[in-house]
């Protein structure tokens, strides 16, 4: 069943505002709701038993800041694709893709929490626990963790080929689907190595960011919407240049708020992604420009799982001072500004959106 | 590129021998060889660090029956679909979502073996340890198995989507590879709740193995394949009949060889199944049939990871004397009796294929 274009009684296919993300939002969230709708049925239909498995697939995706699905999106319009439900229901799969990537990911970095909610990991294991059942809470909740994230795999591409779009169009598509599939796998790997090597450099932190989130947070959405609506060969060259920049902007804002981010905006406890020992750019920044002494200090807490406030005070300051964080922030501005140059090879009203997309991505403070 | 149809160089479509179950798993063998080939360049292409995972999937899929392979593949060819390169590259994506189940599964059973290798979550956590890396090295090999999964799921559906056959067929097959993926996750949460509440019934325990096992194994795989190629619905309720039937069968000997098998055919230690407290059906009738103070033991050693040899011989004399194992062959048997009494109503040469089959999935060792 079609979804309805928009709130506003708009009957052209048009958007009454291209601007208002929120539309758009609202319809990539009802999307989203009716897909997992359907699949609760099926779901029922094997047990009742496996209402804790839906539920923590919906409890995630009511979250989101939707902008993977924007990207693709406007990706499409970008490249002169109509409005329709067929390119909101591609643009949610990758919503479901992305929640795949997050219930893994939260499990490999031991993650206790994920949009202000319990990791899904950790809901699994608190619902063993408070059933007191048999064996280990933490591998039980590995475990429930790895199946939601299977079905949200298996979903993404289902919503994909079930989209409504032609054929012809999903079978080119595929080109940027797939790669983004594979690659972020690769990307999150690559993570992991850097993690338990801890040799990075900031070429290596870059290379392992534009795998682990660039690509697939902003430009192979966006690639994929335009290739989806047959794009040129020029335009695709354009939202390659404008997706790998804001994509790396991206994801380097994600580690500044990772580090010196608000708790209650973030969703993460304060210093998280230093526990966890993640060797962003912004850490291989540091070490390159800090004191010995300093950088000894680094090294010796990242990765510590029971870093207390001071500790992380004490991060923040060696970040601040070495001048590491002005260099990243100098990086966001930059590859945001290649970013906003790109946008203005794109046509109307596509453009304008990039171009607050930009802001969006890369001002934001969660 | 279309692979060849068989290696005694028919040319009229139809392989030489019909029965030739060798032939069929060279193809497969040779369709999923050209797809890890191809995305080998994806992967060397990003970073040269991540060949241990391309040989983790590699060395997996080398091994393995082929058997939902041969169930799609004769699944088509029973609703009279003609050979072509197209089902085979199908039947080898069953190949990859079997590959994807298998690693995540022995993550969450912790099992150490699988196809008589280390199992992939042990093979990280070795390389991780050879490396003298940083951090826990079951931690590692438990991320490196999530994405070599997830890598294995995506590939599956790139297999399936990008087979050749046409977009009508791969729209229509959807329906069966869609529900298939979807409930073997839900099989396999059921089977971890029976393992932690241990509260199994030989009902429950068949339920269960209907949606871990029986469905994707035998069921879903055949109606994929007669799906695709157009079966009546006359034809599709007999291969639901057939494997129902023989899912179940195939799974009840899977379970048989876990504790009576032989290591050095099954490629797992000898009562792993045992050890890692698996609630199969034989264990089900175990329960109900033995004595109260038999009872005790198996409860008490089920699960127990430091159970011996001793101990597993203990378990085997009460699931032999109490006369379950005998129940589990006779359901067995009965089972395969009605899977062949089903399949008299497929038209040769697939009907004799079946035929065959029955006896390959549950009269095999390993």
């Amino acid at each position: 069943m079609p979804l309805p274009v928009g709130s506003r009684g708009v009957t052209d296919g048009t958007p009454a505002n291209p601007l208002d993300a929120e539309d758009l939002r609202t319809r990539v969230h009802k999307a989203l709701t009716d897909h997992l709708t359907a699949q609760s049925d099926v779901l029922d239909a094997v047990s009742d038993d496996l209402a804790p498995l839906m539920d923590s697939v919906g409890d995630l995706l009511t979250g989101g800041k939707r902008l993977r699905a924007a990207f693709c999106y406007w990706g499409w319009r970008g490249a002169g694709g109509e409005d329709c439900a067929g390119i909101v229901s591609v643009a949610s799969a990758l919503e479901l893709f992305q929640a795949a990537a997050l219930i893994h990911d939260d499990v490999m970095d031991g993650s206790d929490t994920r949009r202000g909610q319990p990791a899904v990991h950790r809901r699994f294991a608190a619902l063993h626990r408070g059933n007191h059942w048999l064996g280990s809470s933490e591998d039980f909740g590995v475990a429930g963790a790895i199946l939601a994230g299977d079905l949200c795999l298996s979903w993404c591409d289902e919503m994909y080929a079930g989209s409504g779009l032609s054929p012809e169009s999903l079978a080119a598509g595929r080109a940027v689907f797939d790669l983004m599939r594979t690659e972020l796998m690769c990307g999150q790997y690559l993570d992991m190595l850097e993690q338990v090597q801890a040799t990075t450099t900031v070429d290596r932190a870059r290379h392992v960011i534009l795998y682990k989130s660039a690509k697939y947070s902003v430009q192979q959405p966006l690639l994929l919407g335009g290739t989806l609506a047959g794009a040129s060969r020029e335009l695709l060259a354009t939202y390659d240049v404008y997706g790998r920049a804001l994509g790396e902007a991206f994801q380097l804002r994600d580690d500044v708020l990772g580090v010196f981010g608000d708790p209650a905006a973030t969703g993460k406890p304060a210093g998280d992604d230093l526990r966890e020992g993640k060797r962003t750019v912004l850490v291989a920044v540091t070490l390159e420009r800090c004191s010995p002494a300093e950088a000894a200090v680094v090294r010796r807490s990242l990765g510590d799982p029971h870093l207390d406030a001071a500790g992380v005070d004490r991060l923040r300051e060696v970040m601040t001072d070495s001048g590491a964080l002005g260099v990243v922030e100098e990086m966001i501005d930059d590859l945001s500004a290649q970013a906003l140059t790109a946008a203005t090879a794109v046509e109307a009203p596509a453009r304008a959106v990039l171009e607050q997309l930009v802001a969006a991505s890369t001002a934001r403070t969660q």
